[in-house]
């Protein structure tokens, strides 16, 4: 199925949106209210380069939710299941944020700017309609609010020799998900070892909308001796990686689950000193036990299209969980996906089953991720 | 510019998506994180309908967010900046919502179900999110959750007898936002006298999400005879109709804007007894004066692409405003849009500009609606 996607005014153009149209974008997707290239008409070849090489991803539509002010420590403990106190300004972490049920709404990568500034680099729910609520009803004193703050990823292999030659050496020495403020040819930017792909690479979180294509040019222009391309957030590579995605393995309003059962129990602190939101209902959902668990799952037969998903997942006629998507990995030669399984079944049985428009299909258990 | 959708399994399908894939759907949109139908391949055809004849309209992305226990009614007047407290069960009522700071975050459709049961039935913001939160941090009773619940609208001068052909002759009798519960050959809805545009029309929410396309197949048979087609909220016409789209003229993240400058004063009720979440915001903003205003436009020239949007309205070089969205009448022979212009701006002035991508047009003010 191909569908065209309107171009309207309640949808927000990324910075990079007309650099993305000149580059020859073919597929968009909607992210946080905003436009995220798909792909650029290559899809294979956007995901070999990312593998082998280096890409560029417009993806302007991971917002930031700014924390700002003398309480802003205090409200990021109080939203984040993860005990944050021992963050280092300039160091990011990824963290679950439940809602008072215990249920997953975002997973963020949280960054630590200064004592009382701190981003929320989120995946696509309205975070900030929620922690401003929190904070005003809690009386904090402190500043929620969207900064103008888009990344533009470099991904791949190649990644960190590009971003040392636009940045310097120094950049080599960043840890995994730790940053700098500074600035490229005058445009304001926090550099991030970071990125939603496990190939290596970082993330270049623009600081001024008005110079978006400037930025892309120069990135672009520097990778060309890399042989860099654009490209985009990649289906194959996170389930090869085993990447969680908010809004496709869990959504509040579509898939309910709790971060134990989405293999992020080691982020929640619930023997730390401080109180936070949904720290009580997890407290009773580890106490009654856990009923599913993320894995991943091989499916049989010929390359799955990539637009099945959501498909539950069968033993005897009794569904035992679901797969949120799949995808055929060329590296692994196989049918792979991602979802939930009862905790009931074990790893190995061999009596599980989807059924997708090509017919009924045998499934097999894996663990995350598929390739390291 | 033409663009693909991917379909992933980030966004989700409506119980009608199916329905319109086999009608034709050419073109989605995504609304509260779900594909709403665009056009059906013949945009001007679906809008002469909308105004002459009956069109049905897959809206399901118009999310419910239930408020329900012995709270609720509280709760719904703490969230919205209009006095409720009279509302009848069975009534449906336009409800600004503001943040804490007085900005609109959503102008839903409250309808009330029971002395305890509360539908909002939201325009493109996580509300479910924010309002939980809330009622949580308050120490509540009353559940926040989104039911399995769909619109289906059917819109133009010919709805309401087919809405009397399906349901009865007491539908005729239904006032303008008011609802009754009931079933259409065992398919479970609330029926309502609602819509968006001003060409009369029901809502059918759907209460079964599993029975979309059974309904969607009664409503195309009993609308044969009307000549019945697919079609999609209409962009000219809301436009004409001067209805407000949130997302579009105002949004938080990218055009924050109070009730006040969107022409929703009269539903902010300042002096009423109960507190609302922002409501010593907009004391301040009302004593401090408004500084904008919502109106219509009529650009000059040849039609306006519909692909143009978000431009700012110039006055010698100084930006006094912007145009959120605009389309060719086709009924005025005019090109309108709707936006915010500054009241330093008199309704009469005559060199007022936008710059679109065909050059610069002289624009003039207009009254909303351009058409009643």
């Amino acid at each position: 199925m191909s569908f065209s996607l309107g171009i309207g005014s309640n949808i927000r153009k990324s910075p990079y949106f007309d650099a993305t149209v000149a580059d020859g974008v073919q597929s968009f997707s909607v992210y946080n209210h905003m436009y995220l290239p798909g792909h650029f008409g290559d899809p294979q070849g956007e995901y070999e380069r990312l593998i082998n090489g280096v890409v560029m991803w417009d993806v302007g539509a991971q917002r930031q939710v700014e924390l700002q002010g003398p309480d802003a420590a205090q409200l990021v403990q109080y939203l984040c299941a993860r005990d944050v106190s021992g963050t280092a300004i300039g160091q990011g972490r990824y963290v679950p944020i439940c809602n008072h049920d215990g249920n997953l709404i975002n997973d963020p990568v949280l960054l630590k700017l200064s004592a009382d500034q701190f981003w929320l680099s989120i995946a696509d729910s309205d975070i900030e309609l929620w922690a401003a609520a929190i904070a005003a009803e809690r009386g904090l004193d402190v500043r929620v609010y969207e900064p103008d703050v888009s990344p533009l990823a470099v991904q791949g292999p190649k990644a960190a020799r590009l971003t040392a030659n636009l940045f310097g050496e120094w950049t080599q020495e960043l840890k995994y998900f730790w940053f700098r403020e500074t600035s490229l040819q005058g445009i304001p930017l926090v550099l991030a070892r970071s990125g939603w792909s496990k190939q290596g690479g970082f993330e270049l979180y623009l600081r001024d909308a008005a110079r978006g294509q400037e930025l892309w040019d120069i990135v672009k222009a520097a990778g060309a001796a890399f042989d860099i391309c654009p490209g985009a957030p990649n289906d194959a590579e996170r389930l090869e990686s085993g990447l969680l995605s908010y809004g496709a393995d869990a959504r509040l309003q579509t898939c309910p689950a709790n971060p134990f059962e989405l293999g992020l129990g080691k982020l929640v602190d619930l023997d730390g000193p401080d109180d936070f939101i949904g720290k009580p209902a997890l407290l009773k959902i580890k106490t009654a036990g856990i009923k599913r668990r993320l894995c991943g799952f091989v499916i049989q037969g010929d390359p799955v299209p990539a637009s099945e998903h959501r498909v539950s997942v069968m033993q005897n006629d009794i569904v035992v969980g679901s797969i949120s998507e799949m995808a055929c990995s060329t590296r692994l030669e196989k049918n792979i996906g991602i979802g939930l399984i009862s905790n009931t079944i074990a790893d190995d049985v061999d009596n599980l089953s989807v059924s997708l428009d090509s017919g009924l299909r045998s499934i097999t258990i894996s663990g995350l991720p598929f390739i390291r």
